[in-house]
C-alpha cells in the first residue's frame, strides 16, 4: 500500500518544553526538549514536520531556530504569556530507574492544539505522548489525515485510560514499549498483548523494547529490528519520541506502507533513536549527514541479514 | 571456512542431571536435566552428539533411552555407585527470579571426564556449562578438535575465574549471558564487553539475552537473531544449553563456519530454545519433526527481514 504524500507533510502534535537532566554522564540546565521536538527533528530526515506545540514568552529564538534549521514548520508553536514546560529528571543505575524530581507544565496547562488551516491537509499525523483529550482535539480537526499515529505512556494509562481508549478505536498505529502494553492489556507476553491492543483499533502496533529494539504487528505481520549497539548512551530522554519521528517520518516521506516500507520506518525509528541517546537534549539528532544516518543504518540491516 | 565433518560428530561434556523445578505453569520431580542433557538433544536434530558425563545407580534407563531415541551417543555417560545430580529450584515474578533450593552434586563431585578413544576424533566440541577445571581437562583430551565452544555461568566467574580464564585462551567461541558478560570483564556496554572477552581468547563470543535474543561478535562480525515470540513459557531451565547445542549442533553438522553458517547457527540455536521453554525438563525438545522445526525457522528469518 503507498498512500502518495506529494509535498512529505507530516503534522507533530505534542509537547515543546525545556528539560533539566542528571544522568551518569554529566546533565543539562533548560536543553531543548518535549515530544514535538524530538519527533520533528527525527522525522525532518525524512519529510517535512509541520509542528503543533505551545511555550511560554521565556522560550528562546534560537531553540525555534533549531528546528527550523531542520526543515521544522514552526508557525503551529503557539507562544503564551508564562513559563514552557519544564522537566526535570534524573537517571541512574545504568540507565534502568529515572526520578522525575519536577514537572512544571505552565503554558502546557492550558494548551488548546489549534491546527493552522494549511496544516490540516496533511495526510500522515503523529499524535506525540500528551493527553489523550488534547490528542482527541487533534483528530478532530485533521479529518483529511489517512495514517494517523500515536504514542502514549504509562502516566495516561493509569490516569485516563477511558479518553485513551477513545483516541485508540481511532487511529491507524500506536507506539507503546513493552511494560506499557502489558499495563494496557493484562496480559504478560508480547504476542498476546499486540493481539489485544489491536483488538482496540489501530492496524498496527510498535512496541519498543529499549535497549532490545522494537517489533511491530498488525495486517499479520510480526516485524522486529534490535536497536544499534552503542558503546555509551548519554541521555535516554526522548529517544521513545524520536524512534516515533523517525518511523513515521519515513512512512510520510516514502508513502510506502506496505512490508518493506514499514520494515524499513522500523530502521529509520531504530536509528534516530541510536543517535538520540548519544547526547543530552536533541543534540545528538541535530545536524546529522546521509553519510552518518546511511552508514548506521547498512550496519543495522548487516547485523540482522541471515 | 569450512570444517569438514564427515561424520558429523559432536563431542558434549556436561552434566546428566536429575531437576525439579516449580514454575508459576507448575512443577516436576526429578525430571532429565543437566546441560549435556539438553544440549545434546538439540545438537541431534542437526549432527551426530557424543556425549561424556556421569550418573548414579538411581540413573533409570528410560532417561538414557530419551537420549538414545535421538541417536545420542551415550556410551561415554558413566554410571558409578551413588545419586545422580540433583537440582532442585523455583522461578517466581514472571520468570524474572530464580531460586535454588538444592544442589546435591552426588556422584558428579568425583566427576573425571575421560573421553572414550572413538570420541577423541571428534572435530566440534561442546564444553558444557561445567567447572572450568573439568573442562581444562576434556581440552587435554580432545586435541584433534578443531571448533571448541563453551558455556559458562556467573558462578564460575565467581569462585573459578583463573581456571576459567586459562579455558577461554584456548576455546573457539564462548557463550555467555549478557550480566555474565558484564561481570566476567567489568564493562557496561554489550560492545565493550565482547571486545574484552575476543581478547581473552575466543574468536567468537556469542552474548545470550534471554527474552531478547542472542548476538554474535567476532571475525569482525555482529549478528543478531531476537528470541521467537513466544505466548507463554512453562520453564526455562536449559535453555541456554539447549540454545548452545543447537548452535554448535549446527556449525558441526555442516561445517559452516562462514558468515551464513554463523547467523544460521544463531537461528537454530534461537528455534531449539524457543521448544525448550515451552515444556518442562527436554520434553520440548524431544521429538520435534523437521517441519516443525522448519516452520519456527521461518517465521524467525521473517521476522527480521528487512
Amino acid at each position: 500500500m503507498k498512500i502518495p504524500n506529494a509535498n512529505k507533510d507530516l503534522l507533530v502534535v505534542g509537547s515543546v518544553a525545556y528539560d533539566s537532566v542528571e544522568t551518569p554522564q554529566g546533565s543539562v540546565e533548560k536543553a531543548l526538549g518535549g515530544s514535538a521536538s524530538f519527533a520533528s527533528i527525527a522525522a525532518s530526515y525524512y519529510c517535512h514536520p509541520l509542528v503543533v506545540g505551545i511555550v511560554g514568552t521565556d522560550f528562546e529564538d534560537r531553540h525555534i531556530g533549531i528546528l527550523e534549521a531542520h526543515g521544522v514548520d514552526t508557525r503551529g508553536v503557539e507562544r503564551k504569556e508564562g513559563k514552557t514546560f519544564h522537566w526535570r529528571g534524573r537517571y541512574h543505575g545504568n540507565f534502568k530507574e529515572r526520578d522525575t524530581l519536577e514537572t512544571a507544565l505552565n503554558v502546557f496547562e492550558s494548551f488548546d492544539p489549534r491546527i493552522p488551516p494549511d496544516y490540516r491537509s496533511a495526510r500522515y499525523v503523529l499524535l506525540g505522548n500528551i493527553a489523550p483529550s488534547l490528542q482527541m482535539k487533534v483528530l478532530d480537526q485533521a479529518g483529511d489525515a489517512e495514517v494517523v499515529a500515536m504514542d502514549t505512556m504509562n502516566f495516561w494509562i493509569e490516569t485516563a485510560r477511558d479518553e485513551l481508549m477513545a483516541v485508540l478505536r481511532r487511529v491507524d498505529l500506536l507506539f507503546i514499549n513493552d511494560e506499557e502494553a502489558f499495563q494496557l492489556t493484562d496480559e504478560r507476553s508480547l504476542v498476546g498483548a499486540a493481539e489485544r491492543i489491536l483488538n482496540m483499533g489501530p492496524r498496527y502496533v510498535v512496541v519498543k523494547r529499549g535497549e532490545y529494539g522494537a517489533v511491530l504487528f498488525g495486517s499479520g505481520l510480526q516485524l522486529f529490528v534490535p536497536a544499534v549497539l552503542l558503546r555509551a548512551v548519554v541521555d535516554p530522554t526522548g529517544a521513545g519520541d524520536t524512534f516515533a519521528g523517525g518511523f513515521v517520518g519515513r512512512l510520510a516521506g516514502s508513502g510506502e506502507l506496505d512490508r518493506p516500507g514499514l520494515a524499513e520506518a522500523l530502521l529509520c525509528g531504530t536509528v534516530m533513536a541510536s543517535f538520540a541517546v548519544e547526547a543530552f537534549s536533541v543534540e545528538g539528532i541535530c545536524g546529522l549527514t546521509p553519510e552518518a544516518i546511511d552508514s548506521r543504518r547498512a550496519g543495522l540491516e548487516r547485523m540482522i541479514r541471515i
